[in-house]
């Protein structure tokens, strides 16, 4: 039994004695004892060495005090036991030399045995949870199908994946392959999660704000339906589509256990479209953790009371940024879990 | 008397015989003309230049029968005129290698003497207007202040502009000082495109999308609406704040004739956020030109039909992409032109 149970509590819609907060990112590069580390290892080195993604995973619960642990690892770690070759540079970013473009090119690639391919991630799974020995909830997670193909396509980062896009719109068929591909990929990697021991999952559509409400539906929304439909009765599920906000309702209606929304939306709005059966996650701007101390908990307070009571994870509405002060990111878990309604 | 003021009577709510169109960034990198001067001018000296401000402004019109002119220019001659050094790198973005971070700093720029600062726009200007000859009106701009800040702060692009917004978090009088600076400077800067003949003008706020709906109202509308009660009695005044749905009510109460609105929101949720007193302009995904021409088509098509007829001009929802062909943006436009309701 779970110590502290209070995020799983909150996606069954309980109230619960408080709000529960973690921070996307939260094991990172603004913690120092991450950096001594990032600075030793290698990126992969770190994801495949179940001790060290164990070590880098609990860090946050104990300099900062999270209500939940989640998995360090990366969602490029699929595309990469999909045989595509991934780099991930410190500081510059993803780097896929060999993107898709064609169907040859689909035709290097393959949906992996997880158990062979990802085995190392359900390993550190497996020993984190010894690790943490109940005190907190450990959440798993994958990358959505679009994000993945922004990815697989591109190549690297970009501010609007233009030529993922363009990819779409030219060989839809081709894309659909590509988005099934990655989807049944995803579906066995997060049942994996499970059954070594995740007890929450996240699916992040970093870019699925990307799209025009009609084209979330077709290239986002219908594969991350597919991933929830096959993983929400074994445990409580998280959507994440950063900018998404028109679709929440949509995204609701999956029986995604919570919602996350970044901070372009008023908690009053994201419960109108969202409705009353799902939990919101967020949605502190993280730049605001740039902000002295007094203003991030006077803020904080602010996003509590807008949430209001129940129904309700705290966290930021993106990952956590690398120039934030570890007492900064303490005053926003701190403001959260000293308040009370 | 303008042959075509489609655009002007669509501003003003009448109904018109079809939907107006133009695209932003019309001037720009995906016409073969524009690159050859490119290549023979700096960035600068196209800009200061009437003459090429004035053929490279008026080439869209030429080429692919756009309703109406947009002045070539660039945001950023504002923050220049104050008195920061901005360079614009091809391909590169632009570079202001002294940014504002301090007091000391706001020191260094000046609400400047837009007459003597930015004269070569209102000659530009003037030469454009007498080589259109009366045959679509012609569309002036300025950034809004909080996009402005953004640079003039972070001193170059940015996915998040964070040290842009750490500024304002931390140092607020600092920033309001800043941003009422280049207020007062758009300010008699969209006057004297006014006096020198633009027909419209729109407001750009690019990075009004980053912020929540709380900052956005403190840190940039409350500048754009001052910018807008200046103007909007002699020209009508189009706000494009990119991402910034949320607040398309706020933005319509402000006087201004029309709105921008970019691909991540249906015409019709923008319709019922904005009200029935504003014309709504967009919001094409601008990726999408890269598809083949029937799908440009069939897509332009269904989104006239969710604009349905009246206070409407057909524009991207954000500036055309470098790599769209001429024959797929005159696709757009002559899809627009053809169709009527």
């Amino acid at each position: 039994m779970l110590q502290n149970d209070l995020i799983l509590r909150t996606l069954r819609g309980e109230q619960t004695e408080r709000t529960p907060v973690w921070m996307m990112r939260q094991a990172g590069r603004y913690l120092p004892e991450y950096i001594v580390l990032r600075n030793k290892y290698g990126f992969f080195e770190r994801c495949q060495t179940p001790e060290l993604a164990c070590e880098i995973t609990i860090q946050p619960v104990d300099i900062v005090g999270v209500d939940a642990a989640i998995l360090f690892s990366d969602i490029l770690v699929v595309p990469q036991a999909m045989g595509l070759e991934v780099q991930l540079k410190e500081n510059v970013g993803p780097l896929l030399p060999d993107p898709i473009k064609t169907a040859a090119d689909l035709a290097r690639i393959r949906v992996p045995e997880v158990d062979e391919t990802l085995a190392y991630v359900f390993d550190a799974i497996k020993l984190i949870k010894q690790e943490l020995n109940d005190r907190v909830p450990l959440i798993g997670f994958a990358g959505a199908p679009w994000t993945l193909l922004c990815y697989m396509v591109q190549g690297k980062g970009s501010k609007t994946f233009d030529e993922a896009k363009a990819f779409c719109y030219a060989q839809p068929e081709l894309a659909h392959q590509l988005l099934q591909m990655i989807t049944d990929t995803t579906i066995a990697y997060l049942k994996g999660q499970i059954k070594a021991g995740a007890d929450v999952l996240q699916v992040f559509d970093s870019w699925g704000g990307l799209l025009s409400p009609a084209d979330f539906e077709v290239l986002s929304l219908q594969y991350i339906r597919q991933i929830v439909a096959s993983v929400k009765d074994e445990v409580p599920t998280i959507i994440f589509a950063k900018g998404a906000w028109h679709s929440l309702e949509a995204m609701s209606a999956t029986g995604a256990a919570g919602l996350g929304i970044d901070w372009c939306i008023t908690p009053q709005m994201a419960r109108q479209f969202a409705g009353n059966q799902v939990t919101l996650q967020g949605n502190f701007d993280p730049a605001k953790l740039l902000s002295p101390i007094p203003v991030i908990e006077k803020e904080v307070k602010e996003m509590l009371t807008a949430f209001g009571p129940g129904r309700h994870i705290a966290n930021l509405g993106h990952g956590i940024l690398p120039n934030v002060l570890v007492d900064h990111a303490r005053a926003f878990v701190n403001t959260v879990k000293e308040f009370r309604f």
